[in-house]
């Protein structure tokens, strides 16, 4: 069976949101939050643009789905994101209770996963999908930063 | 001498923030961002009010005092927080670069502190300053809830 919303499909619409930062001359990371096979949820960085650090893809993400959903758990949400999520992200992922995340490239220097049980204990983690398109976009802008 | 200024002085108007998180029904946690001696910024819990889980009295402080200063970093800056901050403001405040955080109760539980490193190398970092004070309001609140 051919199934037209996986993990791929949704890293993708993330991957635009990462774009659109690119574009922005922000550090180029995109995240979706999916419910029932649906984007309830876009963002992505915008830590230049609105001169706070704490403005990442996934804690912009995290309030519009909670917005959306008019309920701040996203207990049924996946959150897709194109960048291993930092320790300020993993705790606001941990709080919201999300079942699910899924991460494209890895970040060995500011990721969360180096450190142990960050994340809540429910919520199920995928890495690696559509990594090198996500880790290239990021390689891309540092390079032309210097 | 008699310092006007001191740790003690800028908990205290945390914890005026925390008490209107209280009288909000919301976790009464409160923070205050100094600069020179002044309060730049001020923030108290407002997850249920906004219903998100990432309204933490840091988060909003943090967004609030980099509003103030026109930058996104609080190099020169120091945190009061009523509670000792979770791993989601941790990670914010390591964003930041923020000199100074000084917190009033443990958070034993959600604390970020039970974790190695997971504040900036160069924040300093002080905790116990009217602890008593700051975790009886929390206490009172979960009391009153049950």
């Amino acid at each position: 069976m051919i199934k037209p919303f996986d993990d791929a499909y949704f890293m993708r619409q993330a991957l635009k949101e990462a774009q659109i930062a690119y574009e922005k001359d922000e550090v180029p990371v995109g995240a979706v939050v999916v419910a029932n096979d649906q984007i309830i949820a876009r963002g992505h960085n915008l830590t230049e643009q609105l001169n706070d650090v704490t403005a990442h893809a996934e804690m912009l993400s995290i309030t519009a789905a909670a917005e959306h959903l008019g309920g701040k758990y996203l207990k049924d949400c996946a959150l897709y994101v194109t960048l291993e999520p930092c320790v300020m992200c993993a705790g606001a992922l941990n709080w919201s209770q999300i079942s699910k995340l899924v991460y494209g490239a890895r970040d060995e220097k500011r990721g969360a996963l180096q450190y142990e049980n960050l994340f809540h204990r429910k919520t199920a983690i995928v890495g690696g999908v559509l990594a090198e398109e996500s880790a290239a976009l990021v390689k891309t802008f540092f390079q032309r930063k210097r």
